[in-house]
């Protein structure tokens, strides 16, 4: 849900009414026996390895989340243009001892150890819409909502731009690449409209804008030319589409080693993807980006990559120590206990994820191995007899990798670098690996199969 | 598209440009070449049948269809609750040697042998809405856009049911199923609302009817109590959770010899769905279903299945001899050509799939066995030398399959009847054998397995 359909909602909220207070606690309670309850905000990287993994006997586990799925967010680029299909790139949330309630959380009571949440199921059903809301009680908590995707506040962009985070986004994503592609091949659609419509812009080259850009062209190269009419000796694809990277830094890949940054824009650049670095948007309207300096370029299509904002959860969460910067994460010790404002933790309130960092820790990236180590970390702190005796977090770093297209990818190890073919094959060895359910360990390479032999499915429904 | 918003449409419709005519057969014409232009209305059974299999160099084969794909209609209701994936129950139309245009069919001028259509890609690219409008001449036409879904104008039947006929419908259905379930979970929906929301109602006790009962009993048995609360010693989904058939017929599955139909009906009972022949739905209400003789009933969820009704295209269509009855379906001569009023036939001009029929030939059920005979029957006639040499079209019954549940079927034989798990395996090899592309083929029995293994998958998004 966008940032600003978010704001637009808490115009409709109810009013929180006791017996609901009630009611909640009733049916939870009985079927808590003598464990104690873990609440868990959120179902992404952190959330989700803590949920799968902690000791359902010990705790009764109930997960706070809007979404009833995890989404294996390495794979979202591949959905969005059919390499995967959607649900090999999600996970269920429940299961046998997990209990969910389909809902955002509003504010956090520490004192009462209660958190408010609101249903997003509401009266129309099929919608993101605000529900009714309760509150939970909890024994131990942990905080792990993620965080937004970044607009820096530039008009337009909300609006018209499609964002990349969740398998939602990358189901718009390829229902606009077929439709523009249709709408294209029309008789009424002129050959300046066609390279509009056909024009698919990026704004962002980190790894998801670089690894969308890459996804696309293999698309655009390997199954559509021979779907779509030749206009003289060219197909409508080869003659119209165009892929555009832009950023605002000097080069794409700023996280990566030079070598493998400057590797990467190569390759792009000679399979056809354009790279215009040194861009920074002012605003965006329906198919026109706007420029600082002038330049106006349209487009057909427009995914917006460009980094991450706060969870608006967690910049209403008061009375805890937040990161001064803009991105005001939550603060937490080296065990992940959320720090309280004026010094000392907060007793059984843990923070992990995109919204939070450990205070004078070292610099990590906001990524899902970052998460998903904490989860694993905390789990065995959560599911330990003695949890005051568990050793700090560290954070042991596996790589960075990144798809640059036509079977290319990139890796930048701890000691040593890859490139190319290898680091392919080593990109999509670790996803396979790293995918949670033997449904998708089976789904994923049946799929990359399917499509290699027979090429990416293009209907849209 | 729903016929309320068809309606709706036709008041932002634009005008017809010359210019634009000019446009459409330019492009169209560089391409021809010596070939025939066949055009063909449709992507469903009858007109995928053709596109598929007619002569591409004897034909320059141009498709008019709102949808991008053909959908496989049996196994919809599989896919409606995750037996199988959505894609597994299509494929797409665009192909080597098919051009397609994604446009409704609006007129057609016999005289000057060309059609007006409307591009369903409006301005808004993600939803169905008009866009503009062109002619296509052709050569040979193929008229098979359909039938719509019979709601026999029942007040409250448009804006509340979900209809059964395309993939998109069968995806919305699964998100509602799903979506209920979660808002039945929330510790602030009371008992009654409970039954409320977990009450699915299935108007039509035809095969489409009886096969979505049977799946969802499938989901709702084999699936999802083990991952829903439990209250005592039931699940919430066996506690409230209930399936039932109205029929306005004293039976269900009318089309099916008796024996075969009472040991569905008795299948269904026992495996808890109930059967409520003899009601007639007066009207509809956002949750209510208000039958002949004051009876209401509640429901989270009402799936409508009563067959068809006229295509409006196939109703604004003049000059032509249309079936009598209420249906209005346009009639051919046994080799499928359409009928001129006042005799005669129109040169060049076929109709079949559920908007035709023979006249004064046998009568024959609106399936897709039927569709698809025409079509195979049509390929040979127009793809031959001496086409009027062709022997008139005959049916060949191949009989009729429906699933009930619980890994049992019904199939009625010319010749034999069968009945229970081996039927049931009939259903599955036959339509496995019947999918088109060799990825359904391989993705089919591989979803079967993977579901069998793991349960289907209750995401939602």
């Amino acid at each position: 849900m966008s940032l600003t359909r978010r704001v637009a909602l808490s115009g409709v909220r109810a009013q929180i009414q006791p017996w609901r207070r009630l009611y909640s606690s009733t049916e939870l309670d009985v079927r808590k026996g003598d464990r104690e309850r873990l609440v868990v905000i959120g179902s992404g990287w952190a959330g989700f390895g803590i949920l799968r993994e902690v000791d359902k006997k010990k705790y009764q586990t109930v997960v706070i989340s809007p979404r009833s799925y995890f989404a294996f967010t390495p794979l979202l680029a591949s959905t969005a243009v059919g390499t995967l299909e959607f649900r090999t790139a999600i996970e269920p949330v429940r299961r046998k001892g997990v209990e969910l309630y389909q809902a955002w959380a509003e504010t956090v009571d520490f004192e009462n150890k209660s958190i408010v949440v609101q249903s997003n199921l509401g009266a129309g059903l099929d919608k993101d819409q605000g529900g009714e809301k309760f509150t939970v009680k909890y024994d131990k908590l942990v905080i792990s909502p993620g965080a937004y995707s970044q607009t820096f506040n530039i008009p337009g962009v909300t609006q018209h731009a499609y964002f990349l985070k969740d398998v939602a986004d990358a189901r718009r994503i390829r229902q606009r690449i077929l439709s523009n592609f249709e709408r294209a091949a029309l008789p009424t659609t002129s050959p300046a409209e066609r390279d509009k419509l056909l024009h698919f812009a990026i704004v962002g080259g980190g790894a998801t804008g670089v690894e969308f850009a890459a996804e696309l062209h293999d698309l655009l190269h390997d199954d559509l030319p021979g779907l779509y009419p030749t206009q003289g000796t060219k197909s409508l694809v080869e003659q119209h589409a165009r892929i555009t990277i832009y950023d605002v830094a000097p080069r794409i890949l700023g996280m990566f080693d030079t070598a493998l940054a400057e590797f990467a824009e190569r390759h792009l650049k000679r399979e056809g993807v354009t790279v215009r670095p040194n861009h920074v948007v002012e605003r965006v309207e329906p198919d026109m980006l706007h420029f600082k300096g002038g330049e106006a370029v349209s487009f057909g299509m427009l995914v917006w990559a460009t980094g991450l904002a706060t969870n608006p959860f967690v910049a209403r969460m008061k009375g805890i120590e937040k990161e001064p910067s803009h991105q005001a994460r939550i603060l937490t010790d080296a065990k992940l206990r959320v720090l309280k404002e004026g010094g000392g933790v907060i007793d059984d309130v843990y923070a992990l994820g995109d919204c939070a960092i450990v205070k004078d820790g070292p610099v990590l990236p906001t990524t899902a191995q970052v998460a998903s180590q904490k989860a694993k970390y905390l789990v065995k702190h959560l599911n330990g007899d003695n949890p005051g005796t568990v050793p700090d977090f560290a954070f042991k770093n596996f790589g960075a990798l990144a798809y640059v297209g036509g079977w290319r990818a990139i890796m930048q190890g701890e000691s040593q670098n890859v490139k190319g073919w290898a680091a392919w094959v080593i990109w999509r060895g670790a996803y396979l690996t790293k995918s949670v359910s033997w449904r998708n360990k089976i789904l994923i390479p049946t799929l990359w199969m399917i499509n290699w032999l027979f090429g990416r499915d293009i209907s849209r429904f």
